[in-house]
């Protein structure tokens, strides 16, 4: 073994002395260890293969050992690891092209950062450059990271620990038409609803000291929760009645996952800014960005950009970007995406449709979740908010994880995410075993 | 070319039309663009050879071109770029226990990020969650990221764009012994008026309430100043009477950037956390992270770690971590850079006592700078604070660029901080540079 080490007991046990685990109580932690992985599926010392339906974080789009982007990765370590920002190299000149060009018509040119959170830090702070307000809204059920910026946008628990909060930071209520306060009669009813809401709550907030709205375009991890038709659209036009910036956060939902580049495409929406991470490299380099539009390009040709990180646009991270992008686009991401999420939505359906622990399930390209509830009916969640005082989502997903079927829970949601190259077999496949544990699930309600 | 460039006008223009750049007016710039570098130089696309006498952002400690550093990563991405941070991997546990040693004894466990900013937030978070307090001190000319929470600690313009602020973080003074309110007879002296200044504050401000005290233990970008003898054991015990977390952020002075590993412990004093970036990697992968003493440690066994970000604990930068961490104790590099340092000291020293235009040098290791002035006597810096409205500094700058000396300026300081491999008579020779160059500042103030 590597390092030194005896065994995989030695890895996992100094795993448990040396390293803080996130969101975890350290001491009820028991890591598997992993030693390799290929295509879908990654294989633990004790000699499991597991099929990774959520792509770990809903990141490892296309799946483990992609040689593109790992050659990419060696030939850039090899050449020039590290410049600072300041300089302009091939791979970071290439990849911002490659980003802006993928983006909506109206965008000009991306800052790039990390990951997700220092994305959504560097997006509001551009707002607020180039407004001069200071108020920022975001939605309830959101999770966009948890530093202290990312983490007052986010409208979820993992926000609790950064309070008292930032002055400023205003929470709105999401389209969450499965656990809305009444049944709409259609959707557009149910957008006329929420965007309603919205523009009373920008008024009472006063509009002119309003940055921003951010929004993932599809809620990820609080359960794909997909924007009623018109709904995003009239984000835009209020954003343009009051001149605030509309920023989507596309951490999640953006390269690919929805079958589009960007999720807010699937609505024709320009935003002012889109927050990437994740699928822009899969992950195998650290990676995120803001793109911005034109119009605030410009403004920045003018005006200081008072934003900046040690490791913004990385070289690692820029050389895998541009092949990660290259990889999409040669072997017809999207397309596969459009083709295989048709499959998975009727699974889902036959799924919601067979089980009566199944209250919804909600789905875009292989963006996808299952929601549990405890009666079809009233659309009680299995767990209630923020608790599961039984651990009853940890052992249902254990139990799919002893079936080698890998995948995490928020709430009562299973996500059912799997890398976007999965092919139609494996997809059936695994969907099965999701069917099989339902069954037990169902005896459980 | 790769990617398809014609030329490196072409990278150039494509970076100006397309990325975003630091903490800049776009509209003003001209990067460099850069091909090869080796060793401490790199080499720009026309052609010429630059000595990069600030390691870049102060994070290239091993200099370009590190073969160990290279081997691994490219060893890494192709056995297992990415898998999320709730796994144990071989390189993850390493590094997590390398790290760990290298710190004070106190010290227990470590948790990954990807830089300097979002290390420094999850040490705040970290210290609410074990003091169930909210207020954090941090000093003003201090630097700790550019995220809301780093940048709220921030004492200097670069926290302006991210206000207003956070509830509870509250600034103090550091002890800029040049500028002081009044000369002091002795560094004891200094030591006592700042200490006692902390300490009102601290009672003013509710002890009761105070989670942390976030310092640079010594301040790196806003002009190498280096705590008076008795300052930082003084901070220790103000912290341990009130039961506030003590974090030294060694984002830049941490790894050998100083001669010790950690800059804390040339006073031998234990922090409770410390958080570092940049020399744990030199930036060939990002990484950083929070190194938390046992007790704090032995805190999360029973209580949930709050903390979490997608890329923690990254493959590819744990395995350049070990290896860069490797190449410090094969090559004795804190004994290189004592005797270094000692060199830089003595050269400083002359030209301290040779340029008029010279009003202060500090150095520890071969962290060091120069500071401007426009008057030996009153110690009135070369440019007022915050403002260079007739851009002195970054002529100054260009000067030693245009001879082949890359460093950068903030404020009236002129950084030297030279990769920690580099030899007497590159130091030598480099020193001659910028000492040609104070000759020509001379005539100028
Ligand atoms: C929508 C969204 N935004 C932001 C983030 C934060 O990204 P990171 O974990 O890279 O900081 C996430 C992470 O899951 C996300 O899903
Ligand atoms: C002392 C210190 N802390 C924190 C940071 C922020 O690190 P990063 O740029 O990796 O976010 C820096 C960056 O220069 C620093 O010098």
């Amino acid at each position: 073994m590597r390092y030194g080490f005896k065994n995989a007991e030695e890895v996992k046990e100094t795993s448990l002395k040396y390293n803080l685990h996130s969101w975890s109580v350290q001491g009820k932690l028991n890591p598997a260890v992993v030693e390799k992985a290929e295509g879908i599926y990654y294989y633990t010392a004790d000699g499991k293969k597991m099929a990774d339906m959520s792509s770990q974080l809903v990141n490892l789009n296309v799946g483990y050992g992609n040689k593109d982007i790992i050659d990419a990765i060696k030939e850039q370590a090899e050449k020039l690891a590290y410049i600072s920002p300041a300089y302009a190299i091939d791979c970071r000149s290439k990849l911002a092209e490659m980003v802006v060009k993928a983006a909506p018509k109206n965008m000009g040119k991306v800052f790039f950062t990390l990951g997700g959170a220092d994305a959504n830090e560097n997006a509001i702070k551009i707002a607020k450059l180039v407004t001069g307000r200071y108020k920022i809204f975001s939605r309830y059920r959101a999770y966009h990271g948890s530093s202290f910026g990312a983490g007052n946008l986010t409208g979820e628990p993992r926000r609790y620990t950064l309070e008292p909060g930032i002055p400023g930071f205003v929470k709105f209520t999401d389209p969450y038409l499965y656990h809305a306060p009444f049944p709409f009669e259609s959707e557009e009813q149910a957008t006329e609803y929420y965007l309603g809401q919205l523009r009373d709550q920008i008024i009472y907030e006063n509009p002119d000291a309003v940055a921003a709205i951010v929004m993932e375009s599809v809620t990820g991890s609080n359960g794909i929760i997909i924007p009623p038709k018109g709904y995003l659209q009239g984000v835009r036009k209020i954003c343009d009645e009051f001149g605030i910036m509309m920023v989507c956060d596309e951490v999640m939902a953006g390269w690919g996952r929805t079958g589009e580049y960007f999720a807010c495409e699937n609505w024709g929406i320009e935003p002012d800014m889109i927050t990437f991470a994740k699928g822009v490299t899969c992950g195998y380099a650290p990676l995120g960005g803001v793109i911005v539009s034109k119009k605030i390009a410009e403004f920045f040709d003018t005006h200081k950009l008072d934003c900046g990180l040690t490791y913004s646009a990385h070289p690692l991270g820029c050389a895998a970007g541009v092949a990660c992008l290259n990889f999409y686009e040669k072997e017809h991401i999207m397309d596969k995406v459009k083709e295989r999420g048709k499959q998975l939505g009727a699974l889902l359906e036959d799924i919601k449709a067979k089980h009566k622990s199944v209250g919804d399930v909600r789905y875009i390209g292989l963006f996808s979740c299952v929601e549990l509830t405890k009666d079809k009916a009233t659309h009680e969640p299995l767990v209630p908010f923020g608790k599961d005082p039984e651990g009853i989502m940890g052992k249902i997903v254990g139990m799919l994880k002893a079936k080698g079927f890998n995948t995490y829970s928020h709430e009562a949601c299973i996500f059912v995410c799997p890398p976007l190259i999965i092919t139609e077999e494996e997809l059936a496949e695994n969907m099965a075993i999701l069917d099989e544990v339902l069954t037990e699930v169902d005896k459980m309600v």
